[in-house]
């Protein structure tokens, strides 16, 4: 019952064996892996060059590749789909050369000695699926605020209002309170409703303009116009969106690269 | 001259023998590659489900741990260092498990059947250095404008005001003109003298507010003294952090998690 081509593995194969089993995985639209000694030189947008040292190379079968070292989650190259790769073998070693037309950006990846090469047939059609709850898109809105509008300042969140809790709550760049109800779902006519009757009493209390944003993935039949009536307004944000940020902003480096810096 | 120890290959082997290598790698700390058929869940800041398909799982010598499908430079799952694995085998298949404290989180990754399981002993202390040009940061400037400030609004770039030409030039939140000049390396008094000349002509030709920032990754001696002198403003922002966004921002899906999504 074993597909005979749906796995070709050497180990340990002179740079020639490896360059024929990585030629036959570019052509087949194989997903290969190397790992070795290599070195690797990016020009493209900003350039880098990575010197000699023992990681892992895989390209898949749309034309994407990683460089991964031994430590840490983040590849040190990378190149999204669409790239074109050949291999030849030349006296600096086995060559991987990855070209990449739109933008334009070159990865060469050389090998002076292959530990491991392996070509796979991978098959993989399973769905992804990520969950966040409310009270994750709540955090996700306290860590990263411009999920819901640039220059908003969260000062609280599950406060006590009567008749309940109000689920973010902040000031705009114009100082302007804003009083955020977050729904994972479609939000229907009840929430807008809901959220009307909670900005009344704060209304009451502050000398100060009040905005009132309901957010949600999507809004129901008519909500929309029930909003505009009651003077309140809608954000679009969906629990995956949250969900990602969630996972990424405490966790990663990436992050650091889309926030100004704050030296 | 090879170490004997350096990799262990086992291909389609049975979930039994597959197990044993990963135990092994994870007592000696290898970095871990397993190919096959495998589903994957996690639970933590959000959680995940990725039904069954064919993928390729890759555990650091670190901890970290990666779950990469056959298309996308992206992976499916992820965990940055600090998770501690074990391995073990079920009815339900092979299950490596991964645990984090803090934050707490969970990833298992079961596999029915497996292709390849490899464990490297992988050295590298190779260097890694990203190059961007002045006019690089120009442009991660222009296509990131809070790299510079938040609302800060680029208008034009390599503007020619006589004598010579402006790097970026905008409006901040507050509707000044801001005039900006960079350097890749550390900023010295000439650098803010001649921003200093550059703003004058400018100055008495527009009837507002104008500003003056130089971007630079570090100033030298004495240059912010003259800055506050001169009137100038300074931001640090180095080539690396503008080579990386150059990088990701046209390419990478990433970016949409950290913008406010514009429905």
């Amino acid at each position: 019952m074993q597909q005979p081509n749906k796995i070709n593995v050497l180990t340990r194969p002179s740079l020639a064996e490896a360059a024929a089993l990585i030629e036959k995985a570019f052509a087949q639209r194989r997903t290969l892996i190397v790992a070795g000694t290599c070195s690797v030189h990016y020009v493209g947008r900003a350039s880098s060059t990575l010197e000699p040292g023992e990681r892992i190379l895989i390209v898949k079968s749309d034309g994407s590749l990683l460089v991964h070292r031994p430590v840490g989650y983040e590849p040190v190259n990378w190149q999204p789909s669409g790239s074109i790769f050949h291999v030849q073998v030349k006296d600096s070693g086995l060559e991987v050369h990855g070209v990449r037309q739109k933008p334009r950006e070159n990865v060469k990846v050389t090998f002076s000695e292959v530990l491991l090469a392996s070509a796979l047939a991978l098959d993989d059609s399973g769905e992804f699926s990520l969950f966040a709850s409310e009270d994750d898109m709540h955090r996700a809105i306290l860590l990263k605020p411009d999920l819901l509008e640039e220059g908003f300042k969260p000062i609280s969140w599950e406060k006590k209002v009567e008749p309940g809790f109000v689920d973010v709550y902040g000031e705009d760049k114009n100082g302007k309170l804003v009083i955020v109800e977050v729904k994972r779902k479609t939000a229907t006519k009840e929430a807008a409703l809901q959220l009307a009757k909670y900005i009344e009493p704060i209304k009451a209390k502050v000398n100060r303009e009040v905005r009132a944003v309901l957010v949600a993935p999507s809004l129901g039949k008519d909500v929309q116009r029930l909003l505009a009536t009651l003077g309140l307004e809608f954000k679009a944000l969906d629990p995956k969106t949250c969900a990602e940020v969630l996972r990424r902003t405490e966790n990663s480096k990436l992050e650091s690269f889309f926030k100004p810096a704050t030296q």
